[in-house]
């Protein structure tokens, strides 16, 4: 049986989405199976249009700035969030919206980018998807 | 033998609270034993009164604002933080305070709800928890 | 086999670094491998003389700030930063760099303390190391 990483994307900074999918990227290569959890701010990321917006990070109140950041990235040739998930997705990995998180913030199916997701589920969801994973984080 | 999850409870910020009180409660009920660590800025919020106190949390000053956010999930009947940590207890999920972080902070037992609390215990204690855990977090 | 734990440390809030060697340190006291990825924000804290800086966290917007809780922390005779790592590494912890964050920041090898870092490593390293890991964090 293949090992298995699931991460749970509580945040919707820039920075951590980018490590969320570059780990998850990276297990789908070496062979294991990776689901994502996008939940309460990470969610919002996958409504429509969202991913390639400006970041609301705390790095913007630092001097840092998701613009200065997305050029540093784009002069490296590190791709956009955009392409990553799609990477993401290409490779295999599944994506999992929760719904408790669509309820609470008042997220319609509608508003979200359908094409990346997989599924709809709860907290159970993840349990039964986590425990016997291999790998487990929560950004 | 059950399965287990464990984790570290390291931040105050409400929704992350929720997130751990929601996964922890969730795994109970799939019939897995949970521990949470309560350790830094996270174990202030077991100091009598701080878990219905607004939190200190970014998204103050981002504009979506504590006050906004608990009338949200007011509205969509979604329970207050008291009543999230109750019931996780009820179904029997374990809290440990962490004692190194209490006498950093200068917090002691007298001041921390102490209803809520199973244990006070180190870095060894969350080790020996988690070393045979499956799923385990940091929040 | 003796047990493992790998930690992605991609915060550079002081607070969470503690919290990353404290947890690194025990595990390797129980007899556990221990292995942190530094990437992102995280990975700036290896750049030399930046663990003895003042952390850019947001503790330092609220009111608590670094230079407060360092004071904290001495009082209670905890031990700093600097100390903490190279207590970690006498323990035998081993610290990764993370190669695709010196190439986004910039960072060379050379403004990084050497002495701090085992090895050089992308994604790939970190998936070999934690998809047999028994405890496996974000911070």
């Amino acid at each position: 049986m293949p090992k298995k990483l699931t991460i749970v994307v509580h945040s919707e900074d820039l920075d951590k989405i980018y490590s969320a999918l570059i780990i998850g990227s990276g297990a789908l290569s070496y062979g294991l199976n990776v689901t994502l959890f996008f939940t309460f701010w990470g969610l919002r990321r996958l409504i429509k249009g969202n991913l390639s917006k400006a970041p609301l990070s705390k790095y913007n109140f630092l001097g840092i700035g998701s613009w200065a950041m997305k050029r540093k990235m784009r002069k490296s040739k590190v791709i956009s969030l955009n392409e990553l998930i799609h990477d993401f997705k290409e490779l295999g990995g599944k994506i999992v919206a929760c719904s408790m998180t669509m309820k609470v913030l008042g997220i319609t199916k509608e508003a979200l980018d359908q094409s990346l997701i997989d599924d709809y589920g709860s907290v159970g969801t993840y349990i039964n998807e986590s425990k016997d994973a291999n790998i487990t984080l929560f950004i």
